[in-house]
């Protein structure tokens, strides 16, 4: 989220569309419903006005995947009447997420996030635009995350065929919200297993895995902060665009935002505890370590040194005052005794300041 | 708090409860008092309008454990006129704190924490509402917050009994508010027996109870923070609702939620004081530990070399220069000489450097 | 300061007083003054509105220490029509300071701090009434910080006689935060202390007095902050009680806590200094140990390996190639040459490396 | 960027120019345009305000590169009527950002930032005046960062031509900010490329990248963040001098600036995150070292302490208790077999503890 | 700064002067001019209004050096005016900076920084008192800021003289704000000086320099930070004592003390990198000193070991098993071949795993 990927070069004009190479074709699926019907359509030719617009009550959902042809894309803004600098919006992902009052239109941008079959986190900017009786949906087609929304269309008894526009944006942007709920509690699962691991046994792996949840934390959390505003933003809009029970539900979505928002600044904050963690660990390891070293350095070394003197080379004949010790009956005795008796003292003064 | 527990799958509709599946099903408790009367009964039958409404002056309390049967939550929902939405903050917890004037209630949404028997931080959602004559409150059943207004209005001489049930609404928010100090007091008891045995000894161990302090002061705190903002709104409410003496009891309690809240902090500063504690701990523990590595090897060392020495065995017969000193008749004990020399002479240096 | 001490039990009722155990039971010092005449009494008597009435243009100033005697307070309490719950703000502490406009009252709640004769932080809830010609002030008599007033008013050339009552309140207030200075002072004065003997000779106790430092100001921290406010709260409070110029002197005395809340951040800005000077310092001696041993060890551990080489015992009759080097006439002394050669080289090294 | 280089000296009066010695002399092209035509000239002769200003709807853009002649700045000022004060801000570099409404300009001091060819971050101040038909447009001249914008207007489908000197202004800013996304690249790439290095290896001179990446953010961050208010500054000026389209563009551009803002802060988020895997790399680093050390020395330190008996002199002759295992016919196998079953027994217990 | 020098006892009455014992008596020098005459005079009489008051557009700068005398100062106050308070401010500091609008005054509290000589900081603070055609300046005489404004005056083309008191006060309060410049300067030379220094060869003296540059900018931030608000304060002013110039300037003023914060920000933020970097070198260089002990430790304790088994004294007559290796002919040579095969092999691993 927000890596710069395909915004255009300085110096360039505003409205300039910067499509990412690698962007598919849109697929401009539009479903039309009322109450009693609803027909799913791929719309592939020529795209109008007239092609595009609700027809007696009826509401329409244009959903555009992949971003990745500018002729078509201008056809459609052409046809719907969008500004200029909201298309640039949509496609000159990453922008910060907003709730824009245009002149025909309510501009919702904002980010979903999901994960990869690879555990990666994924996101990617969704753009919504509000007409008179339709709603627009655009996003880069690497994920698809309105399909729950689609299927619920289809349920003959979902209330939402039975409101307006208006209730579908509100459906789509509660989904797009609730999407971070399940991306959450994987984050939420893999803190618990890092902290049980590092607990356990810390590796240099798990610093890895902590910075980069540091890194995916961070990214979710710049996706969904703006929504939080958008709550106010959608006050201040006296626009008519929005009836009152939507506005209602919509609020309560952009709660929620603030909720999850919350929830990833308390993740970022565990995972700083797992830093914390983690390197307490490795200090902790290195302690261990120094003391089975210490300890077999401090018992041996000394012994060593009474093996080395035994070991020496003084002339004995004649001279009574060099090692007599080397010639008792029982030395040898003695000496083990000596070096049990220095074992003993050593583990008793460990056991005494707890070292094991 | 706030673990993502029982939330609807993303694209569900707003209104859609997401039970627990270990929630148990509801006991719905009716407590009907007036200055003189006060009658206790178990609701297990219908539920309606009639049968739940509160007769002439009198004030009902209609206690909810366990939001567990969807059936039986709607058809109270239904009796009290509760929205859709408000129902669906109760049952799919968690949400954010808050208080929200609704049509014909004013909701209230809090948190409660206690300490399970096995010393773990328990919490769970709160919803409180507050309508003409009765007030409302549910709640999972886990633990029961409330045993001790009720045995307060069981009290002939209780003031509760003598007001109205927006005064029951300040008893239950101002219990549940309470109710945090005695866990806050825990925590406190806790942060001080680590810092005592932090400071007399650091375990690993204490590096998790610091990891689970901070898990738990972050959770305590995500519940209480909402509640500061909530004596604002209730300002801006310009429901008749409540009665000014409420109002202002309310505000009490929220400035209580402040107080917490600042409680809460200070014991998340003093926590992360305990782990920069715990890491010097660790430094300090392996610094001793080299010192004592340390003064062993370094006065060893040289004498195991002086040993090692007079070990060889250089020729002598004939080579008056080599290791004359082996013949000496008190070479031995000029050897030891040198060795306690040597001894002593390190003893003072670290001495002098204040290393023991 | 709030170490949540003598809280009601949850689900008590507003107004409860939890009288704290140790708490001695009131005195109640009166002083009444004009510009001309003062007389200091202890009320001992029934508190009536008629004995503490200020008769003729007086001001009576009614100064109670200790809290322990539930009836003798709610007897003032109703004899001054000081309200219940502000009466339990006065006893259930610690409270949030703040400043409330009651009916009859300007009510300030604040903290006093000092140093106890061992050196500990000594805290503690201060709450003022300013009445119509009386300013009643309860504390629970622990450290009496009004002395100095008192001494004041016996100064037949005070000012503070010449005024109102509600100038008294600003005389008391004053008090009350000047007496934070001398605190802070004593903290700026161990934390030079600190500074110099950890920057010297860090030690474990250092550790513990960080600790106890930060625990300190975090507790000072939160007595003051609040206060900050206050004079926001005394600009929007209309009431006539205060004249202009006490309020432009209250203002004053906010400013000096506005200041006091920064000296207080500026000395957890240091501490958190010391606590990494401390963590640095136990780094660095640790290097120190460790030069210590691997100067030694690097210097010994080959030459106790050439030592062990001539102590080999190889065969050497008629083996010319096993230790020719034992029969050289001056091997002994090649032998130290070599030695005194490789400690050379290894210091030259060190000192290149500057390790001394 | 804001490195004081170039301030008058503490006393001077406002409005004094404080040229820096390095400053070239003022190279002044003017670049007058309307839909149709574009005439690019270098102005040399004496500048009045009948030279500069703009005939019959062109548009004069006034590009100055290098601030180093203060006659010629005074003698553009006086031309165009800019307020001292203006140009003082333009040329004592580095002023904060800002959004100044003027008698008669609107003037926009920003800060452009780019990479030198070493790699190093660049930075400089670039103020625009919009006055009445002409924009002004000031930078010392070290680089050059108008380029774009001068191939865009002579492009002749270029919309910029077409529209007013406001539009021109909006055109200066938008470069001005999309140059620090390419910027902002290079430091997301070298925070990857550190990343993988310090996962891999860390050394000495990552420290001093980090440090130095850290340094170069918080000045990118400094340059920026004041843009972000800018567009508040823009909504409360009432001038008359931004239609209302070029408003909307600005606001795009400083939206821009809330998400390079959000983007820096990210980075330096990460940039911290990978201060602390360095630490902890180095600190992994000398576990590896330590548990090498302690593996060699606790495997033979205690053989060779078996050794060191088994050369000890002691007599044995008639002393069949001292040393008899050295008659042993196979001692020696032995012993050997001693020394593997010891290093045997070690190595399980490293293996277990999972040491390697 | 801040440092609470001489403030009143607790207890206090507002208004009392705590007169530091070390201040000098004040020097009272007296500035008149107008655009055409200017009279520098030091007052040493009788101090009344007369002899000060301004006469026939007249401007008076009264500049006191020195707070030690308080009858002195009284008497300036009395003649001039100034209100107890106020008075009270300017000599017990250090008080928060501050603009207040006197009855008669616009007063103006700030600080000033300087090096001393010895390269402390040194910070004093200093009133301004703008009055009715004067200026009075008061401070404690340890530092003459306004030389380089008395210059100015003297320079018969200066400007200032040619307008009235209300901008000499923004020369006064520009002076002071410039002044720390080059202090911040000097800052970030030292801290240039110590990344240097630290990535070079870290000190323990560096962690002293990086604990004082902390406490110092500590104390600039909270000198300069007030002075941010200030402009706000000035707006809210309606008082007529400043002309729209000079008001304009002097919010230019503040906003440089918003850029001064920044940057002080920004050395605070980079001192606490070069504290990160000081212990990363600490770690290092103790990572170096292990390696080395390491790699010495590693290779010559197993060739000590080998050594002391051909030192061993296994009887090998008659038993052919034991130590046959010290008979063969170049048993010596091979020994050698052996130390040089494990101290290749050694080398050969250390160098593979990088650690030389």
């Amino acid at each position: 989220m927000y890596e710069a990927r395909n915004l255009p070069p300085p110096g360039a004009v505003a409205g300039e569309l910067a499509i990412a190479p690698d962007s598919p074709a849109p697929t401009i699926r539009v479903c039309r419903y009322d109450p009693d019907h609803l027909t799913e359509t791929t719309e592939e030719g020529a795209l109008t006005a007239e092609s595009l617009a609700p027809t007696g009550g009826e509401v329409v959902w244009i959903d555009v995947h992949g971003l990745g042809d500018e002729a078509r894309l201008r056809e459609l803004a052409r046809a719907l009447t969008i500004p200029e600098l909201a298309l640039a919006d949509v496609v000159n992902a990453p922008q910060r997420s907003k709730v824009d009052v245009l002149p025909e239109h309510l501009f919702v941008l904002a980010h979903q996030a999901w994960r990869e079959s690879d555990g990666k986190l994924g996101t990617g900017q969704v753009s919504l635009l509000l007409g008179d009786g339709y709603v627009v949906s655009l996003h880069d087609g690497r994920s698809d995350c309105f399909e729950a929304v689609r299927q619920r269309l289809r349920n003959p008894r979902s209330r939402t065929t039975k409101r307006g526009a208006d209730y579908l944006l509100y459906a789509l942007v509660d989904t797009l919200i609730d999407l971070y709920f399940p991306v959450l509690e994987i984050f939420a699962d893999e803190i618990d297993t890092l902290q049980d691991e590092i607990f356990a046994d810390a590796k240099t792996e798990h610093q890895e895995r902590i910075f980069s949840l540091r890194r995916d934390l961070l990214s979710l959390r710049r996706g969904i902060w703006p929504l939080r505003e958008l709550a106010g933003a959608l006050v201040r809009d006296d626009s008519d665009q929005l009836d009152e029970i939507t506005e209602q539900h919509l609020r309560d979505c952009f709660d929620h935002a603030a909720l999850l928002t919350e929830m990833v600044d308390s993740q970022r904050d565990l995972v700083a505890g797992l830093n914390d963690a983690y390197l307490a660990a490795v200090s902790n390891r290195m302690n261990e370590v120094m003391k089975v070293l210490t300890i077999i350095a401090t018992v041996f070394i000394p012994l060593s040194f009474v093996a080395s003197v035994f070991g020496m080379n003084f002339e004995r004949d004649g001279r009574p005052w060099n090692m007599p010790e080397l010639a008792l009956p029982y030395g040898y005795i003695l000496f083990w005794a000596l070096c049990l008796g220095v074992v003993g003292v050593m583990l008793w003064l460990f056991r005494k300041n707890r070292w094991f």
